[in-house]
């Protein structure tokens, strides 16, 4: 129904993570409709200038704009500490804690057979170069509490401790501010095994 | 915390409508992390492409690739009944119930002096002249039930009956497989108001 312009504007929004076929369309009329010329430029510059001046960062294969990125090069962090994530939006949701002075590794994705994700699709091999190349006291297995996610965890933590270095995984449990009643089952099992004294 | 790049590009998506700081994020690191560079440039091309493509139908002012646009141009719609609606995705959800088949006319917006949104502003003056130089037997009224929406079928109905015009409202009432129980007050006595003869 809508001129071809538009139904491929639409489209391409569609594919986009969070957006339906609604919001598409409310999206690509508010471009067309709502936006200047020059807003719908600089739009678009700033897609293609984020795409080609960010890349993984040879460290920690995060997204960054310079090699390596600012938390793997910055003297404040400690090196030895490394906190393994599925993705980059993981390191950001960590980093905005302003709690943790260690660094990262990215790992792109999660184990998932059933998705042909296997330890080759994941950033695995530049995790063991940084062990054979730094000391590396501590890892910490932050991949998301999924079926998924605890694979990779459980995969990577028999990989690792042959190798003589502490791996732990993130406390599971109830969500401060969370509410006991809400809580689903296997999340209430968690937060009573990792119960700890006061 | 993002490096900049990857921070513009959030705060642009964030502009779009629909589109919150959590999303925007995700729409953001989709974009850097899992598409190509081609189908990012694809998406940067069919944005750019769209906007300088679409331009306003000179007769209907709806967003059109053609002048006049593929409606007002049809041999198959009845020229003399025309729909008014407040915006271009509201001739996109009368057309995908195939059952209008006169033309329309699009106001960019509605009559709202809070937000200093007065009749210039809208596309009245390019009505008033398609009914100076087109046989007009019925105008629609389909701005949304809303205060402005509402406001500006008054105002437009005011305006055009005494050029002899007839002037109709669509009907308020309760949505089909809607539920009397929810819907609101002033929904109820439209709908008792528009009661019709069974």
């Amino acid at each position: 129904m809508h001129a071809v312009p538009i139904e491929v504007l639409i489209e391409k929004f569609e594919q986009l993570p969070g957006i339906g076929r609604k919001s598409a369309e409310r999206i690509a009329f508010y471009l067309l409709d709502s936006m200047s010329r020059q807003e719908v430029q600089e739009m678009a510059d700033s897609i293609l200038h984020a795409k080609s001046s960010i890349s993984l960062c040879p460290v920690c294969q995060n997204l960054t704009d310079v090699a390596p990125c600012h938390i793997c090069s910055s003297p404040k962090r400690d090196r030895s500490l490394i906190c393994v994530v599925e993705n980059p939006k993981d390191v950001a949701a960590i980093e905005k804690t302003n709690e943790f002075h260690g660094v990262y590794h990215v790992l792109h994705g999660a184990l998932s057979p059933m998705d042909g994700i296997s330890p080759e699709d994941l950033k695995i091999n530049e995790l063991l170069l940084r062990l054979s190349t730094e000391p590396v006291s501590e890892i910490i297995m932050a991949t998301n509490p999924t079926v998924s996610g605890t694979a990779t965890a459980v995969y990577l933590s028999k990989l690792l401790q042959p190798m003589g270095v502490k791996v732990t995984r993130i406390a599971h449990g109830i969500p401060v501010g969370g509410d006991l009643e809400y809580a689903d089952e296997v999340t209430l099992i968690k937060a009573l095994e990792g119960r700890q004294e006061m």
